[in-house]
This record gives C-alpha cells, sequence and structure tokens, in this order.
C-alpha cells in the first residue's frame, strides 16, 4: 500500500523541478516551491469513502502528504478540528449558513501546529538534524514542540512584542530561542546568516515547502465536513498566507482527483488595516505585494509586512474571483467579544478580523444571504490575554452578591 | 430511535430515587446524585461497533449521556481528544507502554469543557434560565462559554488568585463574574447563598447531577481508542474528583452492556503535597476526607480542600485496588518541563502533577514495566503562564546568532 502519493517538487514561478527526496528550500529562481502527487495513480486506487473509518486527525489524508514512511510521522493528535455551525452569529450578519472552523482545538492551540506537523515529520524523513526559523510567535511554538517530539534541534527567533505565552512553549521544548527588538522581517534577516553560517535547515514560511501540505489539510477537512461539497466562500486571516495558498492547492488537488466538483469557494484574504499589502496589492491588481512601512496590530500573527508567497496568495485570491480586506484593530476587538457573548467562542484576534470581515462584506452585498460562508479561527483566544482585559468585582469572604450588587 | 437511555436518577449514599425529567440537586440526605440508563435496552440494542461511523466528539456516546432530544445537544465540538503514546517519556520512567489522554485539545483548553457541554445541554432541556457556580477558573471558563451558546445566564464566582485568563474567558462570554480573595470553598459559600436568595439553579461541583456524564466519556474514549480494551492504571489529577467518579462509572456501565471486559483498571488520585485531603483519607483507610487547611498550591484546579464527591473518590480507587498520590509542587513543575523537553507535549500543571506520580509510583513498583499507563492531562499548559516563566536574551536589529552567543 502507497502511504503517499508524492511525486516531486516543482516551482509556481518558473517550472524547475526538484527532487523530494532531497532537502530542498527555495527555488534557484528565489520563489517557494510547491509538492507535487501522482494525483491520476492517487484517483485510480483511493476512494473518498476509503477515509471514513480512519482516525480523527490529518494523517487520515495521508495519501495527499509528503510523508512516505509512517514511521517518519510525528504527531501530537493535530487535525480534524471542528466545523461549527454560528446560526445566532450568522443571524446577527444576516446570512444562513456561517460556520467557523475551530483552529483553536490543535497541540499549542494554533492552526500552526499543522504546518510543524508536515514540516517536522518531512524533516525528519530527510534527515534534517536542526533548523532555525522566524515567527510571531505561534509558528516558533508549534515547531519547537514537534521539533522536541522528533528530536531535532530548534533555533528560534521572535519578535520582543510577540504573544509572551509562545516564549514558554518555544524554551520549555529546549529549542534556542531569541527575542528581536523588531518586526518578524528582522528576525527573518537573523535566521537567513544564522542559516549561512551553520548550515541549519531553514524553516522560514515557504523557505521550506512541506508546511502548505500541513496548512492545506483545512481545506480538505471543510470539504469532507461538508459531505466533499465546497462552500461559497472562504475567509482566512492573512500574514504570510500559506493557509490560503494551502486551502487554494487542496481543493484544486481534490477537484483533480474527483472527491469534489464544481466552482471553488471564493477566498478572501483577511488583514489588519495597518499592515493589508496583499489588500493593496489586490485593489491595485497587482501580482505581487510590497513591503508594508510601520505595520502594526493586535492581531500578531498578521504582522506581516512582506510575505515570501504573496504571488500565490495573490494567484488564489484572483483564480476564485475572491476579495481581499483590511479590518481595524477595534472592528476586530468588538468581534472577538460579540462571538464569545453570542456564540460562547473564544477566538483570537486574528479570527477575529476574519469575522469583521465577513460583517462588512455582507453589508456591501458581496456576501449573500444564503451562501454558505466558513471563517478560518485560526487560533485559540486564551493565548492572547492582552486582548481580552476586563475589569472584575472583587469580593471578601462572606460577602453577599444580592446585596454586593 | 432512542437517543438517549436516561432512566432516572439515584443516590449512591442512601439509594433513593429521583426523576430525571424534573431539575435535582443534591438527594435530601445531601449526597450528590448519579445519573442511571436503562443499560439492559442499550445493550439489546446498540453495538460498540454501530458507533464507528460517527462524529469525532462526546456525542457519539449519545445513548450513553442524559439528553433526550438532540436539539437540546449544546456542542463546540467537544471530545474525543488523542490519546499520545509517549515513547520517550515511558523509557525514562521506565514503562512500556504509557499514554496520555490529552484534554487541551477541547473548547477553552481544559477538560472541565466535557462537564460544561454535558450539564448545559442538559440544564437546557430541562428548562433552566439562570445558574450559578463557584469555580477554580476552568470551569467557570467552560460553563459560561457554553451557557453563551444555549443562551442561559451564568453567575460565576472565583478565587482571585485563579488563573487570570478564565476571567476573559467569563468576562467575554457575557457571565456575571465576581472574584473572591479567599479559596473555592469560599466562593462556593457565596454561591450558596446567591442560590438561596435568587432561586437559581446551583451549577457547583455534583450539586447538579448531569457534568459527571459529560466527564465519563474520558473513560469511554479511552476504551474505544484502545480498542475496547482497558488500560492496566489510570492517573487522574483530583481536585473535585469528578473526572475519577466519571471514569468509573463509564468502565463499570461499559462492562455492564458488554463493551469491555475484564477487570477494572487501577484508578490513581493525584493530590498536591499541600492539598491532600483523599490522599490522607486514603491512607488512613476512611470513607470520607477532613477539610484540609491552609491548602496551597501552584497546580491551581487540584487546590480543593474539601470535595463532595470524595467518597465516591475513595470508592472509586478502593474498589479498582487504586491508590492515592501526593506530590510537591517542585515535582511537578520539573515534570511539565521535562514532559515538553522529551515529547513535545506542554501540559498543564495538574497533569504534570499525575506524571510526577507516575514516576514514583514505578519506583516504588505499584506501577510494573510492561502496565498500560494512561495520564489524563486536564488541560492546556498555555493557560498557566505562571507556571512556565523563562529567561530569553534579547537581539537587537541585524545582530548576529553565532556571535551573539
Amino acid at each position: 500500500m502507497t502511504f503517499s502519493y508524492i511525486s516531486h517538487l516543482d516551482c509556481p514561478s518558473c517550472g524547475n523541478r526538484y527532487d523530494s527526496n532531497q532537502v530542498q528550500q527555495l527555488c534557484s529562481c528565489g520563489s517557494p516551491l510547491l509538492v507535487r502527487y501522482k494525483l491520476d495513480e492517487l484517483k485510480e486506487n483511493v476512494s473518498r469513502e476509503s477515509i471514513n473509518g480512519r482516525n480523527a486527525d490529518l494523517w487520515r489524508y495521508h495519501e495527499l502528504l509528503p510523508v512516505n514512511d509512517p514511521n517518519n510521522v510525528v504527531s501530537l493528535g493535530e487535525g480534524m478540528t471542528p466545523l461549527l455551525e454560528l446560526p445566532r452569529l450568522g443571524e446577527e450578519y444576516g446570512i444562513s449558513h456561517l460556520y467557523m472552523k475551530d483552529e483553536s482545538l490543535v497541540p499549542s492551540g494554533s492552526f500552526k501546529a499543522r504546518g510543524a506537523a508536515v514540516g517536522i515529520s518531512k524533516a525528519k524523513e530527510l534527515g534534517v538534524r536542526a533548523f532555525a526559523m522566524p515567527t510571531n510567535g505561534n509558528a516558533g511554538a508549534a515547531w519547537a514542540l514537534y521539533a522536541a517530539r522528533a528530536g531535532i534541534e530548534a533555533t528560534i527567533v521572535m519578535p520582543i512584542d510577540a504573544p509572551s505565552i509562545t516564549r514558554s512553549e518555544v524554551a520549555l521544548s529546549g529549542a534556542e530561542l531569541y527575542l528581536v527588538n523588531g518586526l518578524i522581517s528582522d528576525a527573518g534577516k537573523i535566521v537567513a546568516q544564522k542559516v549561512k553560517d551553520d548550515g541549519v535547515y531553514d524553516a522560514s514560511t515557504l523557505k521550506e515547502p512541506y508546511r502548505i501540505e500541513g496548512k492545506k489539510t483545512m481545506g480538505i477537512e471543510i470539504a469532507e465536513q461538508l459531505g466533499w461539497e465546497m462552500p461559497d466562500v472562504i475567509l482566512y486571516p492573512t500574514g504570510g498566507g500559506v493557509g490560503l495558498i494551502g486551502i487554494h492547492k487542496a481543493l484544486l488537488e481534490l477537484k483533480e482527483i474527483g472527491w469534489v466538483t464544481g466552482k471553488l469557494p471564493r477566498l478572501v484574504a483577511v488583514q489588519a488595516e495597518n499592515c493589508a499589502p496583499i489588500v493593496k496589492a489586490w485593489e491595485e491588481k497587482k501580482e505581487r505585494s510590497e513591503f508594508w512601512d510601520n505595520s502594526t496590530t493586535i492581531a500578531f500573527g498578521i504582522n506581516v509586512p512582506k510575505a515570501l508567497g504573496d504571488f500565490l496568495v495573490l494567484r488564489a485570491i484572483y483564480e476564485t474571483e475572491g476579495a481581499a480586506v483590511a479590518v481595524s484593530d477595534e472592528e476586530l476587538l468588538t468581534e472577538q467579544r460579540n462571538a464569545a457573548r453570542t456564540e460562547g467562542v473564544f477566538i483570537c484576534p486574528e479570527g477575529a478580523a476574519a469575522f469583521a470581515a465577513v460583517r462588512r462584506l455582507k453589508q456591501t452585498g458581496w456576501i449573500k444571504v444564503n451562501e454558505k460562508v466558513v471563517v478560518l479561527n485560526t487560533g485559540a483566544g486564551i493565548k492572547y490575554p492582552e486582548t481580552a482585559q476586563v475589569e472584575v468585582p472583587v469580593l471578601e469572604i462572606g460577602d453577599r452578591l444580592s446585596t454586593s450588587k
């Protein structure tokens, strides 16, 4: 039985082909590489029904993942997160079928675990012993934890303003951790130098080709959870944009093997007003984004001034007739509170940004009342205590509530 | 099709029977009530194979849960958490088959979500409009979130020292929240007065009979995930002890309907050295515990000086030839770090206490090398930043790692 139908890597920019049995980073042209599969063979041999009885994690799709030997799978039980219907929030927005894909229910409390699980597993298969990466916090936390599970050495550099709990996750995992007085782009430069100096594997976003494969499972799961039907719209908070690229790739692959049919959902990249390079490029109908100066947002995960895969994000939007939307920190904080009060979900600020975008796109008529809309909540609200500060009355022992009010 | 085989409630202390179609709290004798099912009928009509294709959440066991009408189910996708094998940690302890049931992967990041999901669903079915409860943080967070999802009003009282993120979860959900300068027992007294004054539903631990049913699904899942075989030992960090009572109840029910056979696992209650009422009672071979004065531990969830269900916890231990173990804060903090470094799991301090107990029980020979051992990690480490403080070097933009070391 074939565990993976991986064939090779290729470059979405210049078309160059690379061997997936060797460590690869970027294409010689500077573009990220994509994993390709023997989809014809897969279509012949694997039906979507055959995965029904499998474990409820992302490895249920192992034929569409890049790891050849099941013994190299490094898992903490990630994947098959709930796709929750949110009827009351939907009613408030004026949408009949509103869903949230809840990525808070994965190891480390953020969707980054998917990329880390597949990325680390493939790194293990390729014999990688040490890597370095820059991060806005959550990716570093996930990669450090999976690295510990795999016995691989990690060096992580994150901005000093990254969510502080992610420091603990990285340091406790035994990774080498550094903070930098700057942005993720500054952390990236330090990592690039380290890679050059020490020859370690560069696990920066899209500089290794396999995290996309982990993230794409969000798209496969959404399709499976909707009974192998695609929704009309998927909204995704976009920093590096790997999730959006991955979901797009997944749905194209599913179409090719016949597990889904019909029109792809319109993909929406959601950014913060003060860090919106993709939105600006989309509004100007450009193929690539420009570096966004002095970027800032409370939704720290999407504070990415320039993404290496920007052209792939924009391509996904254009090809699906999607959109790109920027929302303010105020809007997303309001949406975070509203979601908790209305549906009992404590979402992360990045996820809240995507909800704010739904509200706006419904108001402008871009989303229609009967469309099936899926919002990615990319992480747990509990990782961001600073976005949810509250004032609470303090009682003394023996106080009485009815009178103390 | 029968959704639930619930029959009635009865008192494990005096044997009194109660109608499960009415709101019930404690037995008139002061004991918690337990839910009983028509297990003969269930055995006749439902096979364990019939649940194979169901959703990966705790409602897959709906026949063994108390909610009659599926429309009353209030869910955020809880349950079917990973049962992870931990080979390297097992090797360190000298145990061949060490597993962790990872309850960090549930809504709100703690196993309290199970009790809240079933407790709130049944409250909704019974027409409850408002409730009050004391909490050490996580239970209040879970109940407040599920209450928001159900549209039920919640009043929550927690110690001022409870994990601060749980304040945000409760307050954002729209619940009425109070802190008290004291312990959960002091919060309990304030809630009791509120219940008396305002006639709201008392959702205090074991004063409502249904959270046990939610928690018991941990036991059912462990059995199912091990191929309907029971492990030899299950260790559980014990505050109120509902999970241990629930797991014991679940396994007895599974035996009665024939889904598992053989000897029940030895159940181990793990407490903190400075809050160990159950351990003391067990060492003295008593049926009930005494109030533990000046209790304190960094594993806040198990800082419960006297549990209402103490006699049920002790009964579960005695009947399964289990044990009760107290560990120090220092031991559990060491174990928390060790688990992250060795297996990439960032566990909560309560879960870490249970791992410390495994280490000790293996050293004393109480656990044997070839036994199948399951440790409950009851929540996500990310909810307890104060237990995982780290010192991290700070770089300036353009710094070089290799030289800055």
